[in-house]
């Protein structure tokens, strides 16, 4: 028996923001549709005295030779050591024998990937067809890699960046009109964001909501990203109450972990509006409906995206060749 | 950064059942004993398609500079594939930074020493001091680790087996009469071992009990430690309810699945007469209060032990400079 260890160099090599990509990922999201994959729910070890905090995901798809378990690190005082805040590897094993096939030691960057892609996927499969003004609130990895991915799904002609810190947010639409070639703009409010973007994605760690529903207009779609924890909220309830479709990646993880909590502990949504994605894109429920719709998705990131990307990542990397192989 | 890789072979040769490893397990049950660790609810995922699912422990024990992600896994059709059923592997992750330190490829094997140990030290805090008879129900793995094990805490003289199939605990018997260099018989029932055995440990995954309360004699000491799934039961609930002191390793995971499981389902005894090994090593607890006491000690395996295991292999193996490095 050999194990593929593979590193964040060899997988960034491996594994970007792409069609290709996309569709492995939107592949994960089908099966949950289908109700055929088995996700449990995350497993949660926090390390108090020093800030930390480890969740593990995993998800079988029935079809898929392989699963992945994901783990994830937040180290929130690592600046002091000089470290990244976050981490991470994943583990990819035969779905016919248990045995663990890879080692993805890629510190995080592949959930990155499938998280930005799980937006597109969102806006491919909720967004008006014509949708070409987009708006990213947050000016982190997120808001950068959220805003390539909308580029796969949308003619996108300009983007909007919002941020606490405009100088951020100015930073950020300097760095990504070079690397997009359109215009991005940094604005002064969510509110002048809201005014011109046919679909916003917000992508920040925020504990108190920084997108009103007042500011939602016609035939918008907004997906909200940043929410996976019991104490984050970016997104007022009279925003999901005012959406006309409310979509979510997971519901059971939504009402506990995203921004349906904040909505159903306001009782202005039940959880029996939400709709899952993998429903949407197996054709179990109905996405949009008409052009002046305004559509609504939370994504709390989900164990099918990660056994679908390490799948992907492993078989692309194998095709390569690369990996250190280790006789067990 | 670097990642350390250490393959099966070398945490073999690095890990045994000793009393240095035995003291490191240890550590980990006080440090559950003491409240102080942390220990999240067991992830399972299940593949029924290949009759297999996996287990995901950890825990972080403060004072431990890492803490230890476990996975296990158990494919009960890989004998058509011509592969062991179970598997699994460790990663370490610093518990001041959380990023990973090393990846323990070791096919389940410090899940077997850790097991072995932790009836180690059950038997060490619960037996007479004088106990000198072993008597060991199954005949697999775990019933050869288990006796081993004892013998570093008990001045054990001679052992018995029993297993339902009389030839299996024949050739168990045999093989470690010529291990341990004392004799070891296979008796032909679990009554005629309970009448001999000072110490009695249950290792198999019985789904109705092979030990009844009526064999106990006065002064016995049981560990069962094959139950760790909600089918499983090895001990009949009149045995609990005819034991003296009651222990587990942790009552939350024993009262799901394990023994005790069973016997509050039956109604003979409360989840609050159970008491945490921990909490006796640390002298929170009693646990035998005369020599003539009956102790049943119920363990189903705890992530504190993964952790313990696996911070000791790694700085053994890295003592010996075993393991293969990858830059990240």
């Amino acid at each position: 028996m050999t194990i593929t260890i593979l590193t964040e160099k060899e997988l960034r090599s491996c594994v970007e923001i792409d069609r290709e990509a996309m569709e492995a990922v939107a592949e994960g999201f089908r099966g949950l549709g289908r109700g055929e994959a088995v996700m449990p729910p995350i497993l949660r070890l926090d390390v108090k005295e020093a800030n930390g905090e480890m969740d593990v995901k995993t998800a079988y798809v029935p079809g898929l030779d392989s699963f992945a378990l994901k783990v994830s690190t937040g180290f929130f005082d690592n600046y002091k050591l000089g470290l990244p805040s976050l981490s991470g590897m994943m583990t990819l094993l035969s779905a016919k024998s248990g045995q663990v096939e890879a080692v993805l030691l890629d510190n995080g960057y592949l959930t990155d990937v499938r998280t930005a892609l799980a937006g597109a996927i969102a806006a491919d499969a909720l967004a008006r067809p014509d949708a070409a003004v987009a708006g990213i609130m947050g000016t982190g990895l997120q808001a950068r890699l959220q805003l390539q991915a909308l580029t796969l799904v949308r003619p996108i002609q300009r983007a909007l960046i919002w941020g606490r810190d405009l100088m951020k947010a100015e930073a950020c639409a300097l760095e990504m009109t070079e690397k997009l070639g359109i215009p991005v703009q940094a604005v002064a409010s969510g509110e002048a964001l809201c005014a011109e973007a046919d679909i916003v994605v917000t992508t920040t760690p925020a504990r108190s909501p920084i997108l009103e529903g007042k500011w939602l207009r016609a035939g918008m779609h907004i997906t909200a990203m940043g929410a996976d924890a019991d104490e984050k909220n970016e997104v007022a309830p009279n925003a999901l109450e005012r959406a006309d479709r409310l979509i979510v990646d997971r519901t059971s993880q939504c009402a506990s972990l995203g921004e349906l909590r904040s909505a159903l502990a306001a009782g202005v949504v039940r959880e029996d509006q939400a709709v899952e994605l993998g429903e949407i894109l197996v054709g179990k429920a109905e996405g949009r409906r008409s052009s002046a719709e305004i559509t609504l998705c939370d994504l709390t990131g989900t164990g099918v995206q990660d056994t679908a990307i390490a799948l992907f990542a492993h078989r692309r990397a194998l095709e390569r060749g690369f990996g250190t192989t280790i006789k067990t």
